[in-house]
């Protein structure tokens, strides 16, 4: 079972392939106006604001059972793009990604036509390589003089699992089969500015969010040194096994960069993993800058790097890095499955990377990446990061953190009054923005600190007159507050 | 730290948008010719085979300070699709998917172009309420009358993650927090014949690949309920606590179902969470056939499901759905990141679905699904599942395993030498039909089974005509063995 219809013809195709075609050439036209030229034009808006009942009737999103034309499934088609967010718009400030790249964008397309996925070199040749390429090139920008090793997933989140994976599998290989009933409690250590991805991965990999010992930080949000090496102690004198600190060259809410120097050589001293999590930023890049205060990378374990990011590939372009040379990401994760990694095949299986892979099918991101590289040059990408950096005017990153006050709370006296009033500013405004469409800037509140505005400033579109626009138009939508 | 540079000019933007956009047109130009048409046509190649070291030479795989002209970069984008394996074509039938869906496509463009990301309605509102739509319409299918809940992710190797997770925080909620460490050994069950990732999950979620048990399966693949329960009370007798069993429907080789309701009947005896893998296929449609062997998904507690398996929505497609209306996929995943998920925003945030997932970015996949769901409707979708069953002539599924005998050996008396023989007959033919790029079909050893074909047949392109062609090639290629 199943048993199958008797009547089912089959001497030709089902598709006809030529009004498939057809279809695809239409909606490519589609694409290139409202999805590529309307969306990032300035004068249009980023959102157009329905609230869920009401883009729920407008995109009539129930599935039956006859189909429909196919002009009408093109209108389909220009309605979900009129009705999603233009993130690629100027004027999107909202999340740690933004712009157009018009080659990474692509290299998308043609992923998508193609079909490949990244297990074995006999289904994707070209992707595998050209994966292989980008994650050398990167491994050499780290710093990792003697190489390593890595592979793109479907996000920073994972990077950051695949890294407390590699930690734990490092320090106890046993784990893999035995699983952690028979081993003490591991505890890992990070900065309370961290990620939230870290204590998903611990929860998810039976770690338990309890064993991620957050480290205080100081105002900035840089990881305490003095503060890591205690709760190390801490952990041992409960009996605990620490195995890994997770250190972020770029957090996700103010952009502070830990020392990653120090927080090396306490961990040389413990013997614990060091992962950077830099999914936000570039360390190579920063090669570049005037800056006395590079990041030295190089002493990482292993590295989070997201060029979806601030190099503004599409999304997901996202990679793990491991300063390793005897396999250990496959041999952490292998499970050699015989239909897909015969070793008898007539070419060099080691091309096959799949077994380094928790995922199955995978797509190749690193080739988004890859071409982008070629058309801009290393030159360029720094360019890139320098600008956005510019722009934003931030002391760390681009993350610009800020308190719109309206003219009714200036001349408040500050105290408990003020900051509540202040709190509720930027929900208000923000509202507004989304219900006008000129433009999206999240908001957010952290720690004792009442609600602000957290604007990320990353693509190469966006200009001074940009950034001129938005402080007015928050004043704009505010004043009256 | 870093510093910017002072010299960065701000003023306007860093891209030529109209460069920008005269380059993705001429680019879709290429797309459509190389990576849609000559791609999916039949007198094409379906791979043009190179060695690693001759696809390095002639890709130019080096990234390098300065960038490259467009018609550079044009001709580089020609080269990938000249060189990577036609997935699309009618003669691949070398992994689970195949085939060009010409809806699902221009959903993946619009997709890449709109760079939306799955977290919060704010910024996805479209692509929000048509994953919801799906996921439903989904659970409808199952057959769960009271609802559910489901998430679209990486993979089906995720999806099996996702329901190991589930499955154990719904016996063990505390484990979330506190760990492994603190819980007696954990077991779980699944065939001989599941697909990997069920131990990759073990693995990397810190249960252990040894405690998953490996249940017995019959000659045709099947697990064995009776050799279920027996291992069951073995784990038992040893202390260990069973929680979940995981049963497949398609089985990644030989494309056979486990008797779910048997299997059922054990979990429900037994306490434990029932998982159903029908990554490869999907109950739904099997509605439509006069069956009397219909897969009863509805006792499962959770099932994993591919579109872009035989639905062949482009890659990836991939929904994991659960019976429960207890938010419990929410309750297990989430860390309430406060700056996404603030509870102070102007619409209803149970629309921020992004708490649900173990990443963070996540791509809008169900919109590929939604998409052609709509432009052919469930019927079609039906028939097309039928279509590739009967071309297959399966007993079971679209798996096809057969060995092929050339002339030398058909003489020879059953016995080792005549398999040793018929062991290394397939491994040459799957090379020459690489070199010759007329055609695709897998391989591999199964148990103490020698090296078989695989083919797979899912692509409503393939026709009766391809079958003949890939019997009548498989012969000229191996009649000389």
């Amino acid at each position: 079972m199943p048993s199958t219809k008797g009547d089912v013809p089959l001497i030709s195709p089902a598709q006809n392939g030529l009004a498939a075609e057809n279809f695809i050439h239409q909606s490519m036209a589609i694409i290139m106006e409202d999805a590529v030229k309307k969306a990032t034009d300035v004068r249009e808006k980023v959102c157009e604001w329905r609230s869920p009942e009401q883009l729920k009737e407008l995109l009539d999103l129930e599935l039956r059972d006859g189909g429909e034309s196919e002009s009408k499934i093109l209108q389909r088609c220009r309605d979900a793009i009129r009705y999603s967010v233009k993130t690629t718009h100027p004027h999107f400030f909202n999340q740690l990604y933004a712009g157009m790249e018009p080659y990474s964008l692509v290299a998308s397309f043609i992923v998508e036509a193609l079909k490949p996925s990244l297990y074995t070199y006999e289904v994707a040749p070209v992707f595998t390589l050209m994966e292989d390429a980008v994650l050398r090139k990167m491994i050499e920008m780290i710093g990792w003089e003697e190489g390593g090793d890595g592979i793109f997933n479907a996000g920073g989140s994972m990077s950051n699992m695949y890294a407390v994976n590699l930690a734990r599998y490092h320090h106890f290989p046993d784990i893999k089969e035995a699983g952690l009933s028979a081993v003490p409690r591991l505890v890992m250590f990070t900065s309370q500015e961290c990620h939230y991805s870290i204590s998903k991965a611990a929860a998810l990999m039976g770690i338990g969010t309890k064993n991620v010992y957050m480290v205080p930080s100081d105002n900035r949000g840089k990881m305490i040194p003095s503060a890591l090496e205690l709760l190390i102690k801490t952990a041992k004198s409960e009996g605990a096994v620490p195995f890994m600190v997770n250190a972020t060259a770029g957090t996700t809410v103010l952009g502070a960069f830990d020392p990653i120097q120090e927080i090396a050589d306490i961990c040389e001293k413990y013997n614990l993993w060091l992962h950077v999590d830099v999914s936000a930023f570039i360390q190579s890049f920063i090669h570049s800058f005037a800056s006395i205060n590079l990041i030295p990378l190089s002493v990482a374990n292993s590295v989070a790097w997201n060029p979806h990011k601030m190099l503004m590939a599409c999304l997901q372009c996202s990679a793990f890095l491991v300063r390793d040379k005897t396999n250990l990401l496959q041999r952490c994760h292998s499970s050699s499955a015989s239909y897909l990694f015969q070793q008898d095949k007539f070419y060099d299986v080691s091309y096959d990377t799949g077994d380094k892979s928790v995922q199955c099918s995978r797509k190749p991101d690193a080739f988004k990446f890859w071409l982008m590289w070629k058309a801009l040059g290393t030159g360029e990408l720094e360019e890139r990061v320098d600008r956005a950096l510019a722009t934003a005017r931030s002391p760390e990153y681009a993350n610009v953190c800020f308190w719109y006050s309206p003219p009714s709370l200036r001349n408040l006296p500050d105290g408990p009054e003020l900051w509540k009033k202040l709190h509720t500013v930027a929900p208000v405004v923000k509202e507004r923005m989304m219900k006008k469409g000129s433009m999206m800037v999240g908001y957010q509140p952290h720690r004792d600190k009442a609600n602000f505005f957290r604007m990320i400033v990353i693509s190469p579109q966006a200009s001074r007159l940009d950034m001129d626009f938005v402080l007015d138009e928050i004043h704009n939508l505010g004043k009256d507050l």
